[in-house]
C-alpha cells in the first residue's frame, strides 16, 4: 500500500517551483501525493495547521510538517 | 542514467529528521543522492554556496537549492 505525503502549497512561484521539482523526485511507487491549493481549499487550513504547516510550500510526511524555501504564510492566505 | 542530487546538512536534529523522513521518499531508480556534512566537509561550503544553500539542511536538485525547514545557517558552520 502506498504511502500518503501531502503537499500544501497556494500556487506561488516558489510553490510550483517546488511542486516541480520537488515531487518530481519522490518515489511513485510507494508514495501517492496529495496537492493541495490553500488559496482555493480554504478549508483545509486548519488541517495543515494540525500538521503544523506554517508557510507554503510544505511538504508533509507521516505527518510532520517539512517547509520548502518560503512562498507565503499560512495566515495571509486565510 | 540516474540524476544526482546533493543533501547538504550539519548533524543537527533538524538535519538529520530530514534526511530520514525527506531522502527516504526520493526514488531510488532516477536519483543518486550525495549526502555531505557541512561540519564535517569545510571544503565543501563554497560549493553549497554557488548552489544558493543558505542553511542547512537543504537539497540541491538540478542545481537548484531547496531549503527543508531550519537546522542552522551555512555561515555558523564556518
Amino acid at each position: 500500500m502506498k504511502q500518503k505525503a501531502i503537499f500544501y502549497h497556494a500556487g506561488c512561484p516558489v510553490c510550483v517551483d517546488a511542486e516541480q521539482k520537488l515531487l518530481g523526485v519522490i518515489d511513485p511507487n510507494r508514495y501517492e501525493v496529495d496537492v493541495v491549493h490553500l488559496g482555493e481549499q480554504k478549508d483545509r487550513i486548519a488541517e495543515a495547521e494540525q500538521y503544523g504547516v506554517k508557510s507554503v510550500p510544505a511538504l508533509v510526511l507521516d505527518g510532520k510538517a517539512y517547509h520548502i524555501n518560503f512562498g507565503a504564510n499560512l495566515s495571509d492566505l486565510k
